[in-house]
């Protein structure tokens, strides 16, 4: 039977606003990210599609993302998983940072160099660094050594990777559609995997906020066709 | 180890507003239910309790008031589960008649006896009603069976305790402190459970809207004191 899995990037956040690096740091959705968030549900609702199980980060800017969407789909009472390794690729040192301020400190292009290639680290945090997530109660259950202290895109898929193949796939396999709200970095990792994309095909492949992107997959769960939803 | 579990009966809803029975229809929160769920959020952070697991109805006005509260707290990345087992009792063919007219209808007697006996069950729906909870997409997965057409206080409190024992239980014993966001009545059949009351007792237990009601347990469950906290 053919499964179809519904790929949501959140809203826009307040630091998105701000031009700041966030990676894990847990900020909020804007104004509009909220708005965003709720014409991605009537777009899901519009075009009859139903999840029937859902995924998403341990960061607010996806829960919320989900919440509104399911909301507008009158869904909330779904089952929702939450699982860190759908995070946003840690962006380590630079987390916090205004973009144009780290550019000019660092030169645009060590900067874009950090954000688009494949396999460089950013800054690492250490490990007494605040921003380290393991002095975050909610990675309280997450061995340490697990953590990232910072992340290449090429680490994030690696960490995204077994949310996939443990979680996503037998959610589909036992419920049929599945909706993944989650992070650009996060979700360019299960295109990755969706699509066979390249190291260069995927760090150039953007992934517009708050747009349901449909995947229907046949039962060995190869791509038959993927498209993205009109809002 | 001292055991926490944390009641939260939903905060007002839209026909709590209508003075009319709701049972198992899905009503949203009031303008006034979300500050009340806000506050209920605010006092359990105060309190410096941090629940680890949360557990929920299929119904938003405990869904919503839960994601409220834990929003307050900060804490929406904590797993929740959503169980339909501690849904509201079922009001049968009374859920959206209005309390006074039915009073009108089958005298005030009638309507307290359907209120408040243990093991009266108010009138029955038929399979073929559209208030009949196995037309609704979100209990496609349980047996029809298992689904009421009406419930006394007593089949409420039968059709909780397996939640009971199966979940919240094995997550209290691995979480250690445990927020159950439900309904007045299914929140009374864990209060017979944890405090031993009788059919009598708890017919006549009322449990305020949105206040956090704190249990402590010990290793086996037994209640060490009971408190609810102040708004």
């Amino acid at each position: 039977m053919e499964k179809t899995l519904i790929l949501l990037r959140h809203g826009q956040s307040a630091w998105n606003l701000e031009n700041r690096f966030t990676g894990w740091t847990d900020v909020e959705l804007s104004d509009n990210g909220r708005s965003e968030a709720r014409r991605a549900g009537e777009a899901l609702a519009r075009a009859g599609i139903r999840p029937r199980y859902c995924f998403t980060s341990y960061l607010k800017r996806a829960i919320h993302t989900l919440d509104i969407a399911l909301d507008a789909m009158d869904l909330c009472w779904l089952p929702v998983e939450k699982d860190w390794h759908l995070n946003e690729r840690c962006y380590g040192a630079l987390q916090g940072l205004n973009k144009a301020a780290t550019a000019d400190k660092y030169g645009a292009e060590q900067v874009h160099i950090w954000r688009r290639s494949y396999d460089v680290q950013p800054p690492a945090l250490t490990a007494d660094d605040p921003r380290f997530p393991g002095h975050d109660p909610r990675y309280a259950l997450v061995p340490a050594d697990d953590l990232p202290l910072t992340e290449s895109l090429k680490d994030t898929v690696r960490r995204v990777l077994p949310a996939w193949e443990e979680r996503i796939v037998p959610a589909l396999d036992l419920y049929g559609t599945v909706l993944v709200s989650a992070h650009g970095n996060s979700l360019r990792a299960l295109a990755m995997q969706l699509l066979g994309l390249s190291p260069e095909q995927v760090v150039s492949l953007e992934i517009p906020t708050a747009t349901p992107w449909i995947f229907s997959l046949d039962e060995q769960l190869r791509v038959l066709s993927n498209r993205r939803l009109e809002l």
